[in-house]
């Protein structure tokens, strides 16, 4: 069998308790697949800084240079909200890991279980049957990264600025990764820009027609984005593959996971050219609730799912867990953020949850 | 009396039909209050382009420098659509107009009124008793107009940029705006920015905190724009006004637009320094029923009813147009898109719209 090495950074608040359930679920992988994976875990977020005195430390860097994917589960809470925007657990950790590692290629399903249909602010009438989408955000360019950056000037006459800027192959690899999506899935890509506005926009929008004539089997669509934001609230089931830039990729994953009303459900990659990639859930670390043994591992064991997935081509056993996790729901088991009082639905904690997963592979 | 000068602009598809409502709706005004409204009617959008070659031609500018206010249709369509961008009719009339006149003040509320709650694709639950938040947004700067932008190189060379910039000036007067309006109103400020990875949004929250102290008597919120995307969906009643830049007012004030499901319902007023204005329905010229008279004016009217609180300080005949769209919904008239086929509705077209609320004032 193989061996695959996995950098463990549960991070803060409910990110250790949902981490030991997809570690959980990791063995149980290994039980039944021929496969090893060789965890190392390393701090980050608010628990680097209290450890080692910054969100990112060295050691958790090279821990995961040393590792094949990185396993991320949450990080922040209210006591580093005070520090300098940039030594914050998220962003601290966040944008430099992204950059590091070239994790260019950001997935982030939204999709409705079926079961949880209630939990939508969305009426019954436009979720009905469920709906899923694949946001595609482009991760390490853009108003994130490109310089100038920057704060010049004193009292009064200070000015900030900030500059996005994209290159063609940042556009076309990103691209890219949205038409082969799409070709596994509903055969559609919906590309956003703000190409009446913005010159960044107007290139990505030319490149990605360019990219498209590769994928003759994929419908390419335009969008700006003021109007996406209105259409994800409209009629979300008229997207399969949304393609975006880092900010309104930013913007869009986040108002299209509210939209499930299943944040606590939903996983995500970040994947680098190659193989390498780095899974975390979409939610965040909800300190309200950590310590308790009541968070939601879902959104966790799913992330760990996307790792089989891209990092190990490993597509059996994540699709395995993504079943499995569709069948504990269909038997009722809910933690209590998708708990709703109904007949058939079954109360559990973070360890119960996790272990009717593992029973359900 | 007095009198002011209107520089009228009715633009593409629906927006001649709707002017017309809301300038029979102006008669009335007149003939209620002792003044005089001396309208110039000129050519903008694609209306623009077929009759002088361009969406904001020469005799336009100049016929809004000469008035007091404009009173704005909408402008598209498919026969301009593959037009270069920035000759297309909304990019190519909108952005220079903000720009010619000074128009950094936009206001957007995104209402439901209470008899239309049906229309929102949100659930019942989320928005019972309506809402009401008002989306204030800087409209002159930002990455809709700084420099550097532009395309540069050849081919597979080519990189775009787009520069977000923001001085404390700019940051400061918009601020206001939105403090002034939330005394008046809910009296809470949320700011929306990005100062986790923006070092404009850094700047922005700097000075929105130090205005925030001369209106000790309004709360002072801030959001990031990714999770201000998520909580209109949630719960859009957190919110009385939301200050953002540009292009974030941009997303977000659509989004919120949308949310209320009564987009052709919604006005909105883009401001310069002193009395001048810009006054415009918030939807798009819905070509696809433009020539049938079926269109709701409701929008058109109720953003001339803007005109009158804030260019021409006329509070009490705003209130009344107000008063009097709020008395025609609950009497059960309905504009196609917003019948629904329940008992006490009365479809009526767009002159029976504007005749009902003529009645009413
Ligand atoms: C924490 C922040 C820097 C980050 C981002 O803006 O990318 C977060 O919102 C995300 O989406 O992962
Ligand atoms: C047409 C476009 C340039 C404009 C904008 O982005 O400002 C429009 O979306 C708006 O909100 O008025």
């Amino acid at each position: 069998g193989k061996t695959f090495k996995v950098a463990v950074l549960p991070g803060d608040g409910i990110g250790p308790e949902v981490m030991a359930e997809a570690l959980r679920v990791l063995d149980a992988v290994e039980s039944k697949y021929a496969v090893k994976f060789e965890r190392t875990h390393a701090n980050v977020g608010g628990a680097g800084i209290d450890l080692e005195g910054k969100a990112l430390p060295e050691t958790t860097v090279n821990i995961c240079k040393a590792s094949d994917a990185i396993l991320f589960g949450s990080v922040g809470g209210p006591k580093w909200e005070s520090l300098p925007p940039d030594e914050q657990p998220e962003r601290g950790a966040l944008l430099p890991l992204r950059k590091i590692f070239g994790l260019y290629a950001n997935l982030r399903p939204a999709i409705i279980f079926p079961s949880l249909t209630g939990a939508s602010s969305l009426k019954e009438e436009v979720i009905a049957g469920g709906f899923n989408v694949l946001v595609i955000r482009e991760l390490t360019g853009g108003i994130y990264f490109s310089q100038p950056k920057g704060i010049d000037g004193v009292g009064r006459d200070r000015v900030g600025v900030d500059t996005m800027r994209y290159s063609v192959p940042e556009i076309e690899r990103i691209t890219h990764v949205a038409f082969q999506a799409a070709r596994k899935r509903g055969k559609k890509v919906c590309s956003i820009d703000k190409a009446n506005v913005l010159s960044t926009s107007v290139l990505w929008r030319e490149v990605v027609i360019g990219i498209a004539k590769e994928y003759p089997d994929v419908e390419l669509t335009h969008m700006y984005v003021d109007n996406a934001a209105m259409q994800l609230v409209k009629w979300p089931k008229q997207f399969d593959v949304i393609l975006c830039e880092n900010m309104f990729g930013d913007i869009l994953s986040d108002e299209a996971a509210m939209l499930t009303g299943s944040l606590g459900m939903l996983p995500s990659a970040s994947l680098a050219e190659g193989t390498f990639g780095m899974y975390e859930p979409s939610g965040g670390s909800a300190p309200d609730i950590a310590g308790q043994g009541i968070a939601n591992p879902i959104a966790q064991i799913l992330s760990m799912g996307m790792m089989l997935k891209f990092s190990f081509a490993m597509v059996d056993a994540a699709d395995a867990i993504d079943n499995a996790v569709a069948k504990v729901l269909d038997q009722g088991y809910r933690t209590r953020d998708i708990y709703q009082n109904k007949p058939g639905e079954k109360l559990v904690n973070t360890k119960e949850m996790g272990a009717a997963i593992i029973a359900a592979l």
